[in-house]
């Protein structure tokens, strides 16, 4: 039987991994997503998402994070959650609330102690020295830069036709406080039917939700395009029309699978990702934007 | 010229009053849709918006607002938000800002503090009194109601063919400390672009999220739908795809305007919404749902 997965960034090799074996073993998409974010999640080595990740101006790492089931369309996310491990646990958690499935700051981090969640200072010895030295940088030069904005987003298909979507960040390195982007919200961050397929972003948040790009990923699937063709002709025209309309656009990336474990990305930069379906083994690979709103897709790592 | 604005509730006429005078004499659609929302939050009477809002479940006012510019497509939103008198101008505030725009928690009061916003103790003394009531009811029947759940949102058209969108809300009584709700998230709660329309929501958010409404009653009215095809043709069958994939569907409303000054709402429930455009004097509607997808409108006061 078809199954499938992809997700944002080479960082989620392993994690593509955890999920490929699960998924290859009958389990359940909701599972696999979830195992796929954690691995991310828990792995101090990358800067942008869970445990190592870059904390925001005053020094405290901030997390957002997302889950949505593609079966019964179910929700639950968290933005700016504090000390826990794994965001998009407790986002799962509420995704089987039918109110208050959405929780914020202070609120979101109480119902995760509730919840019995793991927590721990997130704030590795490495990424507070890389924010102390960011500090006294930005004193001297006035500079001010948002870097680190690589979320991990993913999507998967299970042997049962059932699909799921997750993501989870730290954000902007140095963002305010309380600073949220596209990752948890529905539609912008990501989006998933089990009818048709799912998609997630990664990139700027602030203009990626100025589309609703999963969403729309989604939408033009519905209709009958591939992915390649859906995310081509959702991303680079929305990049267009926000250099017009906006007068810039941030970095946008986006990954979309179908039903039938069929796959696509497109892209304003090079950017990395990885993919395993029932027709091919786990790979890495880098896009790039291409000619007249295409993209070249190269593989990185068989 | 043409001009025109909708918003959610009978509790926005005098919103509606105060922007219709801004637009007919050549206002900009961002300052009447501001001061439309500005109006519903300052009145204490109205208990889901702003001062006077209930609280949540541990007797704190938290709320949630979104602006959106349709010229350029710039966004901005607050989520839990305390202590500020007028959560819509914090969120205007932030849609100038290309990041950190969309700010939650104590960090979206921060901001509003450094900023200069009026701030306030949101909990009259009316508001208290019926959360003291609903916590020794709960405690008495062990019930579980959210109510409350009215948002403003709104629409505004200038002369100018500039367009405009914000939202605000105090969201369900007795939520948890930090939950939000569509209102604050684009695509969901709102979404406009001037080239086409606007589109806002109010209900439970929780659902509404679940189908990115606003976002897509616009695509549908840039496909060329009228403002009340798009709503009925978005609305009624996400309330029908809902009710299968998840169960049960919570209260919808929506309601859109379009570059032309032409309106259409569509909701699962009785709803009442206030317009006036160049063509028509204010009025206060009443919507319900229809026969076959269809949505009755009845004028409830010229």
């Amino acid at each position: 039987m078809t199954w499938g997965t992809i997700a944002t960034w080479r960082m989620a090799a392993e994690g593509i991994n955890e999920a490929s074996k699960l998924l290859k073993g009958k389990g359940t998409a909701d599972d696999a997503v979830e195992k796929l974010v954690k691995t991310v999640e828990a792995n101090p080595l990358y800067k942008s998402v869970g445990y190592g990740g870059l904390p925001n101006e005053e020094g405290v790492v901030q997390m957002d994070a997302a889950f949505m089931d593609g079966d019964t369309m179910a929700q639950g996310a968290v933005a700016a959650i504090e000390n826990v491990l794994h965001a998009v646990s407790v986002a799962r958690l509420l995704s089987h609330q039918h109110y208050n499935s959405f929780r914020v700051g202070a609120g979101a981090t109480k119902f995760a102690q509730l919840s019995g969640c793991e927590m721990t200072n997130m704030l590795t010895a490495k990424a507070k020295t890389e924010w102390q030295e960011k500090l006294q940088k930005e004193k001297n030069e006035k500079m001010s830069s948002y870097n680190g904005h690589d979320t991990v987003g993913a999507i998967t298909l299970d042997q049962q036709g059932s699909m799921a979507a997750a993501t989870s960040t730290s954000g902007l390195f140095m963002k305010k406080d309380g600073r949220i982007g596209d990752s948890p919200l529905s539609g912008s961050g990501l989006y998933v039917d089990s009818e048709v397929g799912g998609a997630a972003a990664t990139g700027l948040g602030e203009d990626i939700m100025k589309g609703c790009l999963s969403y729309e990923i989604v939408r033009k699937m519905a209709e009958g395009l591939s992915p390649q063709a859906a995310c081509d002709q959702t991303v680079y025209p929305f990049v267009h029309k926000l250099k017009k309309r906006y007068g810039r656009v941030g970095e946008i990336s986006l990954i979309a699978l179908n039903k039938q474990g069929q796959w696509g990305i497109a892209t304003n930069v090079e950017f990395t990702f990885c993919v395993a379906t029932s027709n091919e083994e786990e790979k890495i690979f880098m896009a790039n934007p291409g000619v007249d709103d295409t993209t070249v897709i190269s593989t990185v790592r068989q």
